[in-house]
């Protein structure tokens, strides 16, 4: 299927969530066919509009008036739009700690990514890893990534050499990079880089915490006058 | 120090990005003790007048006129405000590949959090992490959480038993969530949650890779005829 045009980035991300509750609902309720978009809206606390436009946008049939969606056709509609009957291959550079962890992450595979091997500069890490993906060397790598025509890159490099791993991935051909560390890249306008900057997540959810304690304790004090 | 009012969450979100830049940049550049918020703004590719305001949150001394900030003092600044010279305690739920990943990533005790333990109800998991840390089942992670007070919880468990999970750690007195898995959390207002989503975010790119692939094509077309 091709992915209709103007899918905003609002929709792109429910589109997982909606794909996982979608699939434990067909699982749970064995004998329900039809899902309407009005129980998924109040699992979600979001209004049924909402999901209406976000499922219109991937469903290639209608929803039946006061039935709903045909539950394994909005599955399979879903999953057909976030591309995970099409497995995309990516390459992984930085198998260190948590660059290792991803690489072997077999929760990537349900999502359709293949992560076909890690890349590191360092010779004593190169070989297999646990989870039996190989790593190979920076020249290996752009070799793999060029034979395959890989379009994705993951940075799961410490800080300082991001750039760099960077620049050596967009030389390879990568088009898209998922970028692990916590630096800001520099990049031309035609490559796609999404952040996943746990450093940032942790500062936000760290200070709100914080306000939160503080909140609770202060009521505490109110209360106890 | 403590945390001025009415800090947001953009603002939170960009520190830990100029604390790694300013950290490199004090390293690299040893004979500089002052940066200007324009270099800031320049590495990172936003408008000056964002930075003067981030930093005015956070620092504790004004820039000096044609000199710029105190870099160390500074640093520390930044650091004192994002918490990592207090390090947080947390637990992490679901001990499986991603969650002992994380349970053993090293890189969080630079951001001052400190995972105490791992929680897992699968018997055969229990005992000691490759990296030392301790895991530990339910009801002894209960225990844990109570005796040290501990506030912040991870959760990597796979989807299905998330929101179980999240009960649990709020019934043993968790007030701010991390939450690796897709699952939609549904929590009372006074806990805090973080959704680290990899799910959606893995969409998004890959639905802009597609595209921006897509236009390159199309535009190689044009450029043939």
């Amino acid at each position: 299927m091709e992915t209709k045009q103007a899918i905003s980035i609002e929709t792109i991300s429910r589109l997982p969530k909606y794909l996982a509750f979608l699939r434990e609902y067909h699982k749970k309720s064995n004998n329900s066919l039809y899902i309407s978009s009005a129980i998924i809206a109040e699992h979600f606390e979001i209004t049924p509009i909402v999901v209406k436009k976000d499922l219109a946008k991937v469903s290639t049939k209608e929803g039946r008036p006061r039935m709903g969606f045909l539950l394994p056709q909005l599955i399979e509609d879903i999953e057909d739009c976030l591309g995970y009957n099409n497995v995309k291959d990516a390459v992984l550079v930085g198998v260190g700690r948590l660059g290792g962890a991803l690489l072997d992450y077999d929760g990537f595979r349900q999502y359709g990514l293949n992560i076909v091997a890690g890349i590191d500069r360092d010779q004593a890490v190169l070989g297999i890893s646990p989870g039996g993906r190989r790593i190979v060397s920076l020249d290996n790598g752009a070799e793999i990534i060029k034979r395959l025509k890989i379009h994705l890159g993951i940075i799961a490099v410490p800080g300082k050499s991001t750039q760099e791993v960077c620049d050596y991935l967009i030389e390879c051909g990568i088009k898209g990079i998922w970028n692990f560390s916590p630096t800001h890249l520099k990049t031309p306008d035609n490559i796609v880089v999404k952040n996943e900057d746990m450093a940032s997540s942790l500062a936000v959810l760290s200070i709100q915490l914080k306000e939160t304690i503080h909140r609770e304790y202060m009521n505490l004090g109110e209360h106890s006058i």
